[in-house]
């Protein structure tokens, strides 16, 4: 797929909304001739003589067949999602009916629209910044309230307007920098080194801050990786219902987009704890301190960022429970054990018991018993990966260019301790600035569009 | 479900897109209050003072958040698919936006549509009559040339208008005879007998015509049941395969509508033929005469319309097929005997051998030869059952309701030979206009249309 300027304004059409039988099915059409294009198949209204922004009720034809009954929407370029002449078709929902309207549009001529190449033709027609069409991707696969709300601030503008005052300030920096190589022979100095250098520390540790976001913007992304482990009868089934009964009403808000893994998703306070299923690991499991080490290994534990070690609160010791904990040292995953089924013993005694284990969450999973104190624990260790700045990286895009102009920027931090030339604390800025340019897509190459848009769903 | 007449002004929602992640989605509301509903979460436009079908950009919020950016489709009754004020809402494909923003709505005093319930209302505003309304559901629902095309054709009213001719002059006949009655004492006879009964008789046999289309038309709807059938090693998956290759473009195109069986669909001139996979069947079989009886008993043969029965052409006398094909005696199924494997064998010399087997048809699967005679022959079959109209009854409702019509009739025509009361006739005429009148609705009945809208999906 080559993102070639010659093919950017034929019609391309898709199917933009989801598979499967619908009510209805959008189909649509975008090209500086889309218009006409479409009109060819259409009776009801010719719709190159009708304003931009409305709807008209007509009949696609394939000749003298008719293949549905249609609401085609109208939109005029420059005033349309793509800054193209496009045109939505709003059809039945039957799978076949829609197949049928884009062949009907093939044989008049236009192609199927590549994975996200309607954003990329708004990338191009100045629509959106690059950041700002990856966030559309980002906003389609949202499925909890706080990377929804992440990618909405980023598709908004947000994240670019931070990185193009950075950028800003560092071109002024330049600026002033190549204005003294402009004038070497007279050995001036028109930047103030130590105001120029609280000005580029200041500016890394913004981008520092961004990039520290990222641990954060990730997880929020896709889910924290979650892992219930424990030995057999310890409760763990009984723990993952408990943990998603608790917010049942956003789960099942969210059923339709849980991906086909054997992970269950729950969401607390809008962030999404994906709860990696231990059955694979449990399958291993003797009743043996052994067993505990075999799922150690596993590398589902070792990718998880949190584990849940439950223990049966009335039948382990501390000191085994010592032992067991032993077992995930080295991990840098948040071990949070927690002593199970407190319903059926004495709760005082047992606290007691393991008052040497502060971080223990006493719980009974059946009887739901604080369950709500191991969710705020859950929420508390992700908000302490925030970092005070509303912009989030989500993407490793961003996080690749901003950790690039980080190091560009160190570099010129050491330059001007070790007072070298001003030409290279030039070279190094510019530098910086390029990586900048490329997050929001100032500089950008053919590969990395279709990197960007080739993840994109088809029809958007 | 109860569709009584106060609640069908009340705002209802619902997302109208297939389910899933998609480019786009569309939420859609109607009712009264549909516009200043939305425009309450909507800001960029005052979307009640805009005029219809006219499209409008702008933020959909949930108090100070922004959910999504949306494009509002206004449409200003009765201009609408349900005659109401509607307001549809393209959003971004992401279920979770999609949940967020009927959410809001609900918050606002929508309530959730029930499945089919916007069609239901667009019914009740007489936008469709009965046949029409259960036409949208079956457009949805096509999934193949034939069936998109009866859909349609009843969608556009084609059947309604038969049916309206029909009972019209049902109507004038039933007038005439009432006449009469008014004037019992002076024995006068408004309408000639002899015409009358060329007319009751002519209606009748366009009534049975219809009722005949339902068999072709449930086959076209439903695709047609067809069983391949043989002994092991017949080659019956490879013709499967071959019968669904031979047509991969079609099949391919309405892949995504395959229904969740262990059944492959392929289509034929655009008929859909539901091939019933054997392999349970298989799984009995041994390789003896007895297993085809095993088959035989099957309930999957059973409910077949068509039997392909394989056998290996080089292995298989003359005498064991008759003996072979004894066994499907008694079926209404039809029965195409097939003679596999003539590629590894003297083509002339089997057709010679099996020449009092005219119904045979010889192919090789493997080699792909006469693959074409066999579908020629399946269709063929499917275009005798069609009958000499354009309008084909699809739908069980109907068939009932045309067939208590056709025995109103009959009784009348019965009534006339045996010269009973004009009060007879009359009563079943009536009899006959009432069940005619049901179909397109006419008359109806809460749990009717229960009945009838609850199949939809929900969004339409």
């Amino acid at each position: 797929m080559s993102y070639t300027r010659n093919n950017i304004t034929d019609p391309i059409c898709a199917i933009a909304t989801a598979a499967g039988i619908g009510a209805i099915g959008v189909i649509r059409v975008s090209g500086k001739d889309a218009i006409t294009l479409v009109n060819k198949c259409f009776t009801g209204k010719n719709l190159e003589k009708v304003p931009s922004h409305t709807l008209h009720l007509g009949k696609f034809m394939d000749g003298d067949k008719i293949v549905d009954e249609v609401l085609a929407s109208v939109f005029i370029e420059p005033k349309s999602y793509t800054g193209q002449n496009t045109i939505e078709l709003s059809c039945h929902g039957s799978p076949y009916i829609q197949q049928r309207i884009l062949q009907v549009l093939v044989q008049q001529g236009a192609r199927l629209a590549q994975p996200g190449e309607f954003t990329l033709r708004a990338f191009l027609n100045k629509k959106l910044d690059l950041t700002q069409a990856e966030a559309v991707a980002d906003l389609i696969a949202s499925d909890s309230e706080v990377s929804h709300k992440t990618a909405m601030l980023q598709m908004r503008g947000g994240f670019s307007l931070q990185i193009a005052t950075l950028k800003e300030k560092l071109v002024n920096f330049a600026s002033l920098i190549e204005l003294e190589l402009d004038f070497s022979e007279e050995d001036v100095e028109f930047a103030s080194r130590p105001e120029l250098r609280e000005l580029v520390q200041h500016i890394y540790n913004l981008i520092s801050e961004l990039i520290n976001s990222f641990k954060y913007g990730n997880a929020i992304k896709n889910g924290i990786p979650t892992v219930i482990a424990g030995k057999p009868n310890a409760g763990k089934s009984t723990l993952l219902n408990a943990l998603v009964n608790e917010e049942r009403a956003i789960v099942s808000a969210i059923a339709g987009t849980t991906r086909d893994t054997i992970e269950e998703m729950f969401v607390i306070n809008g962030i999404m704890f994906r709860l990696i299923d231990t059955a694979g690991i449990r399958e291993h499991a003797a009743d043996s301190i052994e067993s505990i080490g075999i799922e150690r290994a596993h590398e589902k534990i070792k990718k998880a960022s949190i584990i849940l070690y439950l223990f049966d609160a009335l039948t382990t010791t501390p000191n085994d429970l010592s032992n067991e904990l032993m077992l995930f040292d080295g991990l840098e995953s948040i071990i949070i054990p927690i002593g199970n089924k407190i319903d059926l013993g004495d709760e005082m005694q047992i606290k007691k018991d393991f008052k040497d284990f502060k971080e223990v969450i006493f719980i009974s999973s059946k009887e739901k018993v604080n369950i709500s104190q191991l969710t705020q624990r859950l929420i508390k260790i992700i908000e302490n990966d925030k970092v005070n700045n509303d912009i989030i990286i989500t993407n490793i895009r961003h996080y690749e260019a901003l950790k690039l102009s980080g190091e560009a920027l160190e570099s010129v931090l050491q330059s001007m301790k070790e007072q070298r030339s001003g030409e290279l604390l030039a070279f190094d800025i510019r530098k910086a600035i390029f990586h900048l340019g490329e997050i929001v897509g100032d500089i950008s190459t053919d590969d990395l569009l279709t990197n960007i848009f080739s993840k994109f769903c088809i029809g958007k």
